[in-house]
């Protein structure tokens, strides 16, 4: 019989309950195995993934929550949507690890393979899950969407695995069992995903893990913003002498550098005192410029600090259109600090909706110091706001003279004590300029709000 | 002595005349070959990958061009910074692909492994390579950088291989051939990846296909919007009864359904027929809802559609933030009907600026049909564009009420003969309900737009 697996909610509560019951177990344990973390890899079945018509964001998300567990990520593998490629993959991961989470093809198309395949690899067959099929009919009936045989077929499920019950859409999930080794198969539709890896498939690895009692892998990630990767490098030193069978990486991007510590072993408290550790020696040396020591992201730091400082922004932008408020906005809770702001792309709308002065665009142009000091004091003075911040720039890939090349920006920003805008040349890639141009905002912001403090 | 490869532009013009080329040897050849299509595989190396701190999009951008040349991308596969796994997973697809593309590693700090793993793997040693050093040099001069140790060690480069100049940065790619099979190991900052990949490697790698004259796999997509997945599929029927060995995949997303038509055989121009018969059957049954037969996106569509009518437009935004100005603005070119808007994420903003009455905000709250009307017409009026469209909605996970939960959106359009606002539920999760939101308004503008042609 069809076993069926589902719990609502899975409380970060619970994660943590268990690390601390496996760090309990690992503290009494000695043994020290040469296989020793749950190793876990991730399948993704696909012909949109291999062609790249879509980004794997599935796999990032599942390799994230898979360490935060304790386990490590061996692997990700993209295959086709072609019977034999994804058994040939399967056979592969299944050998090198504890858990097998594979993503896509489960829709209700006829390009979806991953269960006629895995019904195959497993010497299995369909039967008719019912619990499933009322879930599919519930969903139907709320979008008032007529049920057809296609959406029927998706209750047909392989005798010998766990039903992973799917909360938000129409594919459960399926869970197998296969010398020794857990295979989970889910939707690839992101939301979807996610609901059943955390209803499901994390609770499961986390009681893996808890019971195999192997040794425990912690990351602590220290971000930075404001100094390019090489001089961070060369402020941080030699790694050999400090690291003792830990491990350090670089991670850049446009919105600054961040520093992931690694330490593995089999005592948790012990991993976490190494971690400490290097996590104080970089700080000794290179402390001024991180801005935080968990995942969180700089608009969610410069959120924290306007709302301590009971302070609210207003934006001005105009090559970057909208991202940096609708990077403010991507934070639960923005609304304590962030008001709004204007998206000023013409220069008829800086004039008459933002009051910069004709005189001002005709004398230095759009993008020069003294429009964008215009832009941020006048939406903080129009939107009554605490701190106004300005964007002018030259995105391109047209629009660039000699004097002022394609990812000239300028940013501006204005309080009751001052106004000012500084300069920045950011390359030729029209939305990476936007991109770095709203990560230099913020990197002005967190300066800016920090000396508050 | 290191070779060394670099060519400042790649045109597009030169990739279509090779694939002419192609065509034209393809359509004097009648040798049936079982390993038809030139196989390309991409190996990512990183524990940022692994552990899902960053998403693989450097993995997309080159399938999705190394696809365009007509070759066929078999997997993508994933590995930590570790010098076996790597060696284990270059061994597997360099067996099963004729051209491995290596992306990540190659950076100025420790934990880069890519360059030693890949000297030992070929049995190759460093030697100095002047030119490389060069252009560390300049690139480090332009940006007023001292040099370091650790940036001449950059310069110290694999004696076999062709140097891949890089023109955006300072570690150069590198070209190994080994057993007739080619393997580009290349940076993994996107913005120098795709430089070196633009300048030499899609350039290599379709000068091979042509010179081995293997199988052509064509692919067209046809865009969809306004149509959920399931009622697409029945729209267009069995699939078996036209592709006649073609194949079709249905990609959804929070913008719509992409359809993915793909035919392989060894002539170019009978596939092109194939394709475009295909093509032709699904029109006749959805074509009401296809937008593009590009990759184009739907902003962009929309942002055609605006400029043919010589049509301006401005945005009033809460809930996105910022996200349809980002969005619209994203696409070069976009001033030409694009002018701003206004980010009213509070009440007093959307007073304020936008002028919504406090009596609608009052009786029907900021989430209405009512303010949303209003948020779009007087966006339009005071910023004197054409067209205006409004956003305001619960994005949660907050602020959701019994009679209006979470994910409930308002999307207002307004121009010289009508305004309105439409009703949508689109559900739990904060950032997909704004991407759904942006997607939901560009959808709404684009079947005005159609009308009005």
């Amino acid at each position: 019989m069809t076993k069926y697996c589902h719990k609502d909610k899975y409380s970060h509560f619970e994660v943590i309950s268990l690390l601390i019951i496996r760090a309990a177990i690992r503290s009494i344990s000695f043994t020290i195995n040469e296989e020793k973390m749950y190793k876990v890899s991730i399948l993704t079945v696909g012909d949109e993934i291999c062609i790249g018509q879509i980004v794997n964001s599935n796999a990032s998300w599942i390799a994230s929550s898979v360490t935060t567990l304790g386990a490590e990520v061996l692997t990700h593998v993209s295959v086709r949507d072609n019977a034999a490629e994804m058994k040939q993959a399967l056979t592969n991961l299944i050998n090198i690890s504890d858990f097998v989470i594979i993503t896509g093809g489960l829709g209700p198309t006829h390009d979806d393979i991953t269960k006629p395949v895995l019904v195959e690899y497993f010497n299995d067959e369909l039967e008719f899950h019912n619990e499933s099929y009322e879930n599919v009919l519930a969903f139907l009936r709320q979008r008032k969407i007529e049920p057809t045989e296609r959406n029927r077929q998706i209750a047909f499920l392989p005798k010998t695995c766990t039903v992973l019950r799917n909360s938000v859409g129409t594919a459960p999930g399926m869970l197998f069992n296969f010398a020794g080794k857990g295979i989970a198969a889910l939707p690839g539709v992101p939301s979807e995903m996610k609901s059943i890896m955390t209803s499901s498939v994390l609770p499961i690895i986390a009681q893996n893990i808890k019971l195999s009692a192997q040794e425990v892998v912690l990351y602590k990630t220290l971000q930075t913003t404001g100094i390019p990767e090489s001089i961070l490098a060369e402020k941080i030193g030699d790694v050999n002498e400090f690291l003792n069978g830990g491990s350090l990486a670089f991670l850049p991007s446009y919105k600054g550098v961040r520093l992931r510590i690694g330490v593995s072993g089999l005592d948790f408290d012990n991993c976490r005192k190494e971690l400490d550790r290097i996590e104080r020696h970089i700080k000794d040396r290179a402390g001024e410029y991180i801005f935080a020591v968990t995942e969180k992201s700089l608009v969610a730091i410069v959120g924290e600090l306007l709302a301590f400082n009971k302070m609210t922004i207003a934006v001005a932008e105009s090559c970057t259109g909208g991202l940096l408020g609708a990077e403010f906005t991507s934070i639960a809770g923005s609304s304590e600090y962030f008001i709004g702001g204007v998206i000023a792309y013409s220069n008829a709308i800086k004039e008459r909706i933002l009051g910069v002065s004709p005189k001002t665009l005709d004398d230095f142009g759009a993008v020069s110091e003294e429009t964008a000091r215009e832009m941020a004091e006048n939406v903080r003075l129009r939107f009554a706001s605490d701190i106004g911040v300005s964007i002018t720039g030259i995105a391109g890939p047209g629009g660039g003279t000699e004097e002022k090349p394609v990812g000239t920006v300028w940013i501006g920003y204005s309080d009751n004590e001052q106004t000012l805008a500084l300069n920045y040349n950011l390359g030729n890639d029209r939305n990476t300029n936007r991109e770095k141009a709203v990560g230099n905002a913020l990197d002005l912001l967190y300066k800016k709000l920090k000396i508050k403090q």
